[in-house]
């Protein structure tokens, strides 16, 4: 296979965009400690992916600091490792057509993440063989923000996986689960994965996600102290 | 009708102030993913309304990329389709005589609206037709940042409307409330509108408004805190 | 009296200090919606302070704005009207000696002054004649900011004064207290004041008392919960 | 001995980065009010430490105003005092071998260091003799973030030592925990000590840290609602 794609103007402006979004995401504190995984799709077949190497804070990223990556995740293109996280984008990309994939960890996804782990709702409908569960949300103008909804009276499930460190392993548990999710996912004591068909989507998306989770994680304490100072 | 609005001084001006206010509050969280909807009166009669286009990340609008509407809400210049909300914008403009109307997505805003609508306080006095309720705020100094009010010593009620993706209907419910709503209006699960008579005085309003229901929340979080702790 | 303060290049420097600490406290959110009042004494005898006119966004006030007031609290140089706090500061300078005074409206010092308003602490010492309280503050190293304290091994008690719109009765009412605060006070519902014998140092009294207090206001929510969930 | 460092491109390199790396810290309210001190280590043999004076503004340093500091803690190079505080990061570099201490004071660090002091877990296992307790973290994806941490499922436990203005006395007894301490250390009511091989490591485990840190926090108050809210 020929490579042209990082010497085109299209590449180099989608560099430039990727480095400006990862930086705007850094700041909101949502990839702490060279925490966090960004990929564009640069191309679909065969696919290759413009993303940062692993363990560089990504709040810092330069256009040409970016790796273009296969679909089996190889690097083919610049300096540095893949993250192994890799293969969660490439089953993503494959499964939902998404453009581009972004991963973060913020202090609500990961509280939530692990809070409907630990407390699967409803009781009855675990996620198997995933041991995960499954975060609902309704009732908000901002879900109107995620693609393909138009009015704030509707429910959406954002499956929640549990953590494993064999990424081919956590890439075949979320494949069943993507196709139906919506528009992002969370990773139990990890944080969030979000997508779109192109990287505005994808931000616009994240924001949105990010958004319900903290709001989600504010409606908890406001519920439960409700309740606490109910009891007879 | 000729229109010559864009092209004065006057009205370049003011779209350079309304995109910065947009800025400045986009830094602050208020409006993610592209969420919120600000507008700026240039003329009254007949009116003409400055806004940003539906579906725009509101942290990035340029003065250039900013629509004018007309008193049924068309887009008569400019680029792009105009948010259906403009409805409610020309309908406090109408009612209250505003020149700037500003609506945002706040944390506090969406908890709080939400909160009263399922806790309607006081109980024997539901908002009808809109099934919403009322917040009720007091004592506090920085209530007299709200035009009109001299001392903490007062108690305003800002209204909760229930949310509604028809926003002739909902303009319709809000309407009877305009006139006595603290310059300021809440949707359920949804966020705040404030206003003013220009648009320093809308944003100095909405600032006060969204640290009242920052503060509102902490308030209720402590107090129920101080309950439950006391429960024999 | 002839006045020559505001044309020296200390006073320019001055000026460009206290809009420099302005402007950093209003990123902060401490002066939210024209809120906030800040001054530093230009002269000790005849006193003449350097404060912001009254009704201005505090994030934006260029030196050329600033005004000078005297002893009694009229303008005595430069264009608008002086805030009716200016009392305040007047007292705090008169009675402690203080070089800058700063007055704040966060959200923890307004959260905190009413909660010890409505539930003073002790009980038994209720203030008089101000129907305020005290917040008692221990243990933390960060106390070891404000000047003259060596070891977290101490106790202060930040003095809570009920609010009043009769500048000139709260005032008065804060006077027997000022000697002893420790670089500062809260008023109920409203906000904090702090100060120091210049503005750098009055600045890190006010970043050490805010930090003070929003940890104050966590301690409490996580005590009450440990609390709570060890009922019986 | 004769001392060239402060001439060398490298110091001059390193300079820059320590104040860049301050500033930084700064910005996210770290060490507010002069607060947190930061050093590397410019020569192992013997021992010189690069650092800022003690009592300035952290945010604010300029390369030219660090100083340099002796393996006993006594200022060698540059304008100002060492802190008091030099002499447990002295110990630190000594028993880890690390090249860089980052010293803060957050919120979530002051607020659960002296939780876990005043009760300390698990209880039949009091840190002695410093009165400490130990704050355990497991199960979180940004553990990962600390070297050597190849998995989420792991346990590592953050000494926590009760605070002593005995600097000599506190390094004394932070020394035999510092071998087995996850690059970090809790001192109660006062703050974190994170280090790392040199500076962009220390400063990867310090956002690590004080990311978990502020998760852990939130955790608490959410396990503890949930336990209210079960109460019978």
């Amino acid at each position: 296979m020929e490579h042209h794609q990082s010497d085109t103007t299209v590449s180099l402006l989608l560099a430039q965009q990727l480095t400006d979004a990862m930086a705007a995401i850094h700041a909101r504190g949502w990839c702490d400690g060279t925490g966090g995984n960004f990929s564009c799709v640069v191309r679909q077949n065969p696919l290759v992916l413009l993303m940062a190497p692993s363990g560089v804070d990504k709040g810092k990223v330069l256009p040409a600091d970016l790796i273009e990556v296969d679909g089996a995740g190889e690097v083919i293109h610049g300096e540095g490792r893949a993250s192994a996280e890799t293969l969660l984008h490439i089953a993503i990309v494959h499964t939902t057509g998404a453009g581009a994939v972004l991963h973060t960890h913020s202090q609500a996804a990961t509280l939530l993440s692990r809070h409907y782990t630990a407390n699967p709702r409803p009781k009855n409908d675990p996620l198997s063989p995933t041991r995960g569960g499954w975060l609902e949300l309704s009732d908000l103008e901002m879900l109107k923000g995620l693609e393909g909804i138009t009015s704030h009276e509707v429910q959406i499930k954002l499956p929640v996986l549990a953590n494993d460190q064999d990424l081919a392993r956590l890439s075949q548990a979320a494949t069943p689960l993507l196709a139906k999710a919506p528009q992002g996912l969370l990773i139990a004591g990890h944080g969030l994965y979000a997508w779109g068909q192109d990287l505005p989507q994808a931000q616009r998306h994240l924001e949105i996600l990010e958004f319900l989770l903290e709001q989600h994680w504010r409606q908890l304490l406001l519920e439960a102290m409700v309740a606490a100072t109910r009891t007879p």
